[in-house]
């Protein structure tokens, strides 16, 4: 389908996490935007991981975008030069301590929200994994692990006795299709 | 867990979509943070619509966050005094025609980014949906409607034959799961 040119893009913030910029668009019918807001993130990516018990390794933390804590996947950006396989190692291996000694299997990776925001989120589905670092944190996180048995994930998210969120939700969604074999 | 204390919080772009800060942070550790963003966007809703013949109902569009186009489900915010599952209905039947004698099956409601995003993503399965309007357009939607059946959607999507996006996988992952009885 035809794309809509950008006549102007403003930078209203360039962090080293985001960049936000107010973009004035032209579309295909003619018709002018001059306030569309774009979101760039860098490229994340996000692991299921599991023990060989089958239970999830899970992280809860204090999210500011909705001022309230959440259980989630293990999650962050590629850093420098690594490949996005390592960069999910890493990113694992520092928020719980935890690492195996299969290769992470890729689930997937999909554009987070096209409309508004220009990065992909790659999620990797690790099996067997074994604690065997202390946990390895940036100043900002407050991480604490919980486990929860695979199967009963799905059941206590949907009664609301846990709290998680959309991308980690669909990692479980993915890891659990691919375990049954329906994608 | 403990929250983060908002010091300062300055508003880069306020728009009908989205509002934009710049926040002033102070952590429980005593760190302090000038300039976390944080996107605020109305709650969402989304639905997973299928035809009798177990045809999903799609819609093809532009995503300027992207700079391209994508197979999704239909999603939108919902208006004024509307209940959520109205909204849904009033969007699937704005942007394809399509609706169903049936009511929406709520199959759950996420924070769709809570580290750095306000809102949250609700999600409904339309069963039996006909067309019986025309599509009812916004000035600025160009809007293809497109079938898939049901079963081949995850497969086609991860053979890359067609480019969806997280919204709409995990839309698709939930309904999957629900008409499976896995959650």
């Amino acid at each position: 389908m035809k794309k809509w040119k950008t006549l102007r893009s403003n930078k209203l913030i360039d962090t080293e996490f985001v960049t936000v910029k107010r973009e004035h668009c032209k579309l295909p019918s003619g018709l002018e935007i001059d306030d569309y807001v774009v979101t760039e993130y860098p490229d994340w990516v996000n692991a299921v991981v599991m023990t060989k018990d089958q239970e999830l390794v899970l992280v809860k933390q204090y999210r500011h975008g909705a001022r309230d804590s959440f259980l989630e996947i293990p999650a962050g950006k590629v850093e420098g030069n690594e490949s996005d396989e390592e960069g999910v190692i890493r990113e694992v291996r520092e928020e719980t301590g935890y690492q195996s000694a299969h290769k992470p299997i890729c689930l997937g990776d999909y554009y987070v929200n096209p409309a508004v925001q220009s990065n992909k989120v790659k999620t990797f589905l690790i099996l067997e994994a074994e604690m065997v670092h202390n946990q390895d944190l940036d100043v900002t996180e407050d991480i604490h692990i919980e486990h929860i048995n695979f199967q009963d994930f799905g059941q206590l998210v949907r009664k609301g006795t846990i709290q998680t969120q959309l991308l980690s939700m669909s990692g479980y969604l993915l890891a659990s299709a691919y375990l049954s074999n329906k994608i």
